[in-house]
């Protein structure tokens, strides 16, 4: 029937991922099965009637405005009220230095479009963030990997990798997806000196940062880059692109995200985004200003912290009251996940479908390595998101999960 | 100070076309002028009422679905009354056809990723839609030209151009931006025919269709294909995908728009799509699906036709009353521009300057022409818009124009 077209896919398409963790949702989407599989921010934190007000005052004061064509580069004061926020963690940017993008996820694509030809290496994380795989990977992405531990990124590893001329690192510091771990302020130093020596510049993720539930704020490398290295510069930003989102502090269905970066490389990427979709929609950026303005998403910030908060305590101590001895965790200080690393010999996609004999889904860890970054290591472990579901749905859940993993244990084909 | 990034772009980004329209854009802002360069729909026209009512209901009834991410696909609603409306003008399409896109824009972005190598061709109309090379020319596309007439695209002059084997026709077959042309009936069954003949597929942009202001609908080249050809395989779209958008019905500021395909070539498109920006904002998908609902867009439609008409009518009118005789311009049935021919020898970018001068802004021929596609041809030649102003402003505005013209066929330089 399609012939026509089948036979015209270009090469890029040729190796995607065939998305399991897509396929995975659509499975753990039944009513029964409690799901730790998605990324979902829980739907009882939006602040519904702030956006009902939002809207409305949009519509009647700026409809004419909102639902026009816009600007490439995004909503100027939106753009401006971004800059001022991450002012406060030390990251001079002005709006001129900031490109609104439909989610990290776009800006991801975006980075990926500007920077890798087929057969370039991207270093990153083992594990690291799928999206940003999925992104890459339809532009020929090649990629180093290099292992994490309870203090993120081994920098320790680093400088035999960086040597191997990676076009640019792709790191997320804070709560990192899927590990939950957190780069020391230590690493955060040496990853930023290890960059700036081998001329390999840096793409800082950074959608959790403002979900911190215990220990203190540590600097973005893009702060560090600057205030170590180019104390003379004013705002503009040296070696580190940066990236965050509304997604987890205001609603992920406003697809909204940003890039922060130097003036020429958001005019290359504003060129990008005009041929990949004009820009932005004007009517979610106007109304998340709207919604987000007066310190109201400072405020907001806080109840959502204290809900995850709670949710991650439920689950660590249900980890540790159902979960044989044999099995270890991550302990997040933030963010939305936390990572399980079962006993050698275990596989996690077995696992997944004795889990959901049990109602119970988790992300298999190998979704998260890159081609050849150790794949192997992946079936080890799995991801569990604990800010969508109530507490004691999470509580219930881990406790399916931990009769899932026993079963597993005792079976014969487990080699321990 | 960003040297790290700019010797690290990829290759495709070298020769992006430094967006002429995006800079006139700018210019032509300024109060003062009265600007046919843009192509927005006026916003008068936008259903702000609907709008307020339909936010309200969403955020109170759906508002943590509408908020939440939501399905690469689209919004499932959304998508069936997308297949229902289509099915009027006979495209047997289902919801599983449907992939809903930040726009047309990011659709024409999502096809280019898909179908185009390096080096492919692709056979456009010249003119032909701007922001389809743009997005095209990132992937590499070369690109094979064909004129068109006052009736579309010349299919006199296809066959030996198919002959060179592009990768896939890019048509715009009603109202045609820059254009203002409509493909005859015949030509659409020329043009399908051929297709068929020579096995290349077409990518149908339509997204001005809805807006005829006289004369009777031509069906889509999607349905003649499947009618003349495919008679027995139902609802399934065989070598033509079909794109439209609710920009020019609804509002450009909300980017949605989709794309109708084959199952296969939906099922790839989405795997893309999903590393480009994971979804199109569930929000403005909800509430587009609200504001459209229970035949609103139908009786809104009617509105925005009666007014582009009087505006076109208005248009028409002046360029008739103002413009010297050795000008000439084409009488859209319908969209929202048309296309102004100037004696041979006169220069659009050169006028360009005079017309600001008098406070008027068009967006100069050439910018509509594909690289090595009769470029040249493109100096003599300007789209003017006619949806944005109001009538005295249309009127005033052609006025001005006139005078510009008339100063550059008295100057020196041209030679006739």
């Amino acid at each position: 029937m399609s012939t026509a077209w089948k036979s015209r896919y270009a090469l890029r398409t040729k190796d995607l991922k065939s998305s399991t963790i897509r396929e995975l949702l659509k499975i753990t989407q039944k009513p029964e099965i409690i799901s730790f599989a998605g990324g979902l921010p829980a739907p009882d934190v939006f602040p519904l009637d702030r956006f009902q007000e939002a809207c409305r005052r949009v519509l009647e004061l700026n409809g004419h405005q909102a639902l026009q064509y816009g600007a490439t580069e995004g909503y100027e004061p939106l753009r401006e009220m971004i800059a001022r926020h991450i002012a406060r963690y030390g990251i001079k940017a002005k709006a001129d230095n900031v490109l609104i993008t439909c989610g990290s996820q776009q800006a991801l694509d975006l980075i990926g479009k500007l920077f890798i030809n087929a057969g370039d290496r991207v270093l990153v994380e083992a594990p690291t963030y799928l999206g940003a795989l999925q992104a890459f990977d339809v532009y020929g992405a090649e990629y180093v990997s290099v292992h994490t531990d309870h203090d993120g990124l081994r920098t320790d590893l680093l400088e035999e990798r960086l040597r191997s001329g990676p076009k640019f690192m792709y790191v997320l510091p804070n709560f990192q997806n899927p590990g939950g771990t957190t780069l020391s302020e230590g690493r955060r130093h040496q990853l930023v000196l290890l960059a700036d020596k081998y001329g390999i510049p840096i793409i800082e993720d950074d959608p959790y940062g403002q979900l911190r539930y215990e220990g203190e704020h540590l600097p973005p490398l893009v702060v560090i880059d600057r205030e170590n290295l180019r104390r003379d510069e004013g705002y503009s930003i040296g070696n580190v692109i940066y990236l965050s989102t509304f997604s987890k502090t205001l609603a992920p269905g406003l697809r909204l995200g940003w890039i922060v970066a130097p003036p020429d490389v958001i005019a290359k990427l504003v060129q990008l985004k005009q041929g990949a979709d004009l820009h932005t929609s004007t009517f979610t950026q106007v109304v998340a200003y709207e919604v987000a303005k007066d310190n109201f998403l400072d405020e907001h910030v806080k109840l959502i912290r204290k809900v995850y908060r709670e949710r991650r305590d439920v689950m660590l101590e249900s980890l540790k009251k159902y979960f044989p001895p044999e099995v270890t965790w991550t302990h997040p200080q933030g963010g939305l996940f936390l990572w399980v690393t079962l006993p050698e010999g275990m596989d996690c996609n077995k696992l997944f479908q004795t889990a959901l004999n049990e109602n119970v889904a988790f992300v298999p860890g190998d979704c998260f390595y890159a081609r050849n970054g150790f794949d192997n290591e992946g079936c080890r472990h799995m991801r569990l998101n604990f800010s969508y579901g109530q507490p004691e749905q999470i509580r219930e859940g881990i406790r399916r999960l931990s009769v899932a993993i026993k079963m597993q244990l005792r079976s014969p084909h487990v080699n321990h």
